[in-house]
């Protein structure tokens, strides 16, 4: 891996750039493709399906059989670990429903605020060289606790015109509604638009490959709501001379074989560190199945010497990644002043992997530093917040002369009004 | 205002569209301002100001001497009654501190949320007719008790070249950090981008004009978060037959009196109510400042007769309006019914515009049904929420063969290993 020792502030903001992605020929795919759904519905469907996913399929949608089918066809091993999984996040998650609390901001006047479950979600599952089931426990669980009254998922088929079992399974453990095979753009407008097979949805949650993720970008443009703006997935890992070079190295490999368009990045006070670990993920690499993908990233990767904290921790909160693993014997401290991240991993015991599948946090974050403004995906992003008030009459004569004051000088003559019709007929009360 | 009587459902979708809006030719022109401040930075500014604004300015910061005289340019009532309202906003957003529960999903695997402040955000305040103090109050009290480090404010400056004092004195009350004396599009991209004289920000809040909207929902596309995609604005009252229908009328024509684009909409049971309600909104409107402005909405509105509270109910839902004014016997009841507004108001002595100014909720909300998947802005809208997770060894051994399971059905070999290698060394121990 590269490495930037003690690189000076004004080029950090170079290295916290990410390797850039989206292009204009995609972009014009896209829109031919959100238009044509759009319009022909369906047929459109049909139409990509079979040109960009070599499928013939007429009817998407999953039935009972194949559903049946799914639960028979995984080991109860890995059926125990996704039970294990969710309830671990079903717990987390039911841990973030809030409870109505009702302010007397005057006397006489109350407000709240109460979340209300989005009606209608929509989540996609990438099809390809791995079978996403746990996005789809990440997903589907908390629409399923928010109240969500339809979950609609699509993901690609195989070549057998199959979805794997493994995420069927989970879709049925989660309470999805039902289940299209469909992927690619053309699924997402299908969830953007509806069409006669697939309903329409409010707001769409899922990674995906360039194709998907500008499909969402573009169809949030319409007044769909999305779950994130999505790049590459990233880790950052800050480890000290403690650290053991083997946990740091294979946790920037488990990030790393994601895909070629990851980035890995390793802060550490330790050059000897450093060194250890770029020995140890040469070494570990080799035997990886996805050793092409984890080289590819690992060449998009760096690390980054840094003795003093205070600027550890500053460079974190400037890159900020999506995960960031604090594996140093101050992690409890570090953990405590980071302002920017998506999931922070604490301590040696806390490998990523155990929050991408059952610690019970969500693994649908930000990357590319949305982390500077975006949540990751939890609870809430299946809500939505009302705020309620109620004004008894003495609450009225409290505050109203201040809101005419405040009405009439913002030129609003009908909303002091509002209030001095009121205010006139309790005087004759 | 045109009346619906008892219309099928299956004509409801219609009725819920809201009136048209952006179109190609803005597209363009923000297209170019924004490519044009992204390259020149305040040279364009300074072109646009004088181009669109009329207004010539090389330096766009508001210096401390205009903010001196705008405290004593206004009166003591109005100073008095904005600082009730920024009591009441401060109070009631304040109530939406989360304090952070860790929680133990299996012995050993702890996992928590925290919010932290989004560090530097920028408010765009438009011009105008009505100088909008109140949008001040609403966007940079819940900054300022976020936590944001700097809050960039934005304001197209009038004729001579200032920015209302009512708009800069709440600004200094609020803790807002600079002030700038720039509108438009223009504004936005300056915002987004950053130059010499207007420092970048990671997220951009208030209303504007089509320009300034369309312009926020562009830099959204390229990675600037936004508060929400804005509409018109608009207000749904349910009535019956025991409402005061002079409070329902001037409650529809305070909305009205936004803008010619805005939509006001009254759902009821009563035939009686509706014709007294358009009677009264012929004879109020005369006397309005604003007439102008409040007849154009009206000719975009309509009234609704549903006899049956569940079709008022599932009506105000499917419609999702950005404030909802329940006048009516069962206002309790129906607010708990309500899945999909921005704002509710509840009985005969809560008018819009107590929220609008001082209740204590926001009053930047969703529009145009975005309702169904946005909030209103809130605490949480200056803030995102980071996960935590912190194993110890016997909580790695507890969940780790679970993980293993898992990342190998998903052929995710390192993911398995970052597990396998910790159990391993731990069994050494």
């Amino acid at each position: 891996m590269k490495t930037y020792v003690e690189p000076p502030r004004s080029q950090w903001a170079a290295l916290c750039q990410r390797p850039a992605d989206l292009n204009d020929v995609q972009d014009q795919i896209v829109d031919q493709i959100l238009a044509e759904v759009k319009q022909e519905g369906d047929k459109a469907l049909i139409k990509y399906s079979l040109q960009l996913d070599n499928c013939h399929l007429d009817n998407f949608k999953v039935g009972q059989e194949a559903m049946d089918e799914a639960e028979s066809a995984l080991g109860p091993a890995l059926k125990n670990a996704i039970h294990v999984a969710r309830k671990n996040i079903e717990l987390f998650h039911k841990s973030q429903v809030q409870t109505i609390r009702i302010i007397e901001t005057m006397p006489g006047v109350h407000c709240w605020q109460k979340s209300t479950p989005i009606e209608r979600v929509g989540i996609y599952i990438p099809g390809g060289t791995a079978p996403l089931f746990s996005t789809v426990l990440m997903l589907a669980i908390p629409a399923k606790i928010a109240g969500c009254r339809e979950i609609i998922l699509c993901s690609p088929p195989d070549k057998e015109k199959n979805i794997h079992p493994a995420i069927l399974y989970a879709a049925m453990l989660c309470g999805v509604t039902q289940i299209f095979r469909l992927g690619g753009a053309q699924a997402i407008a299908a969830l953007a638009y509806g069409t006669r097979q697939i309903p329409a949805v409010t707001k769409i949650f899922g990674p995906g490959n360039r194709f998907v993720t500008q499909a969402k970008m573009k169809v949030q443009q319409q007044g769909i709501a999305i779950d994130l703006p999505a790049g590459p997935s990233e880790v950052m890992i800050c480890a000290d001379d403690q650290a053991d070079p083997t946990f740091v190295a294979i946790d920037l490999l488990s990030q790393a074989e994601h895909g070629s368009d990851s980035q890995v990045v390793l802060v550490s006070n330790s050059e000897v560190m450093i060194s250890k670990v770029d020995k140890e993920v040469n070494y570990l690499v080799e035997d990886l199945p996805r050793k092409k993908h984890a080289e590819g990233a690992l060449s998009n990767s760096f690390a980054i010497l840094l003795n003093d904290q205070q600027d550890q921790i500053d460079f974190i909160n400037a890159y900020a990644p999506e995960h960031l693993i604090l594996n140093h014997r101050d992690a409890d401290f570090l953990a405590e002043q980071v302002i920017n991240a998506g999931s922070v991993f604490i301590g040696p015991y806390t490998p990523e992997s155990v929050g991408d599948y059952a610690s019970g946090t969500n693994h649908t974050l930000p990357t590319s530093a949305y982390a500077k403004a975006y949540s990751g995906v939890n609870l809430d992003a299946f809500t939505k917040k009302i705020t309620f008030q109620k004004l008894s009459k003495a609450g009225l004569q409290a505050i109203g002369p201040h809101v005419e004051i405040m009405a009439e000088a913002e030129a609003l003559k009908a909303h002091q009004l509002a209030v001095s019709i009121r205010l006139a007929k309790l005087k004759t009360e």
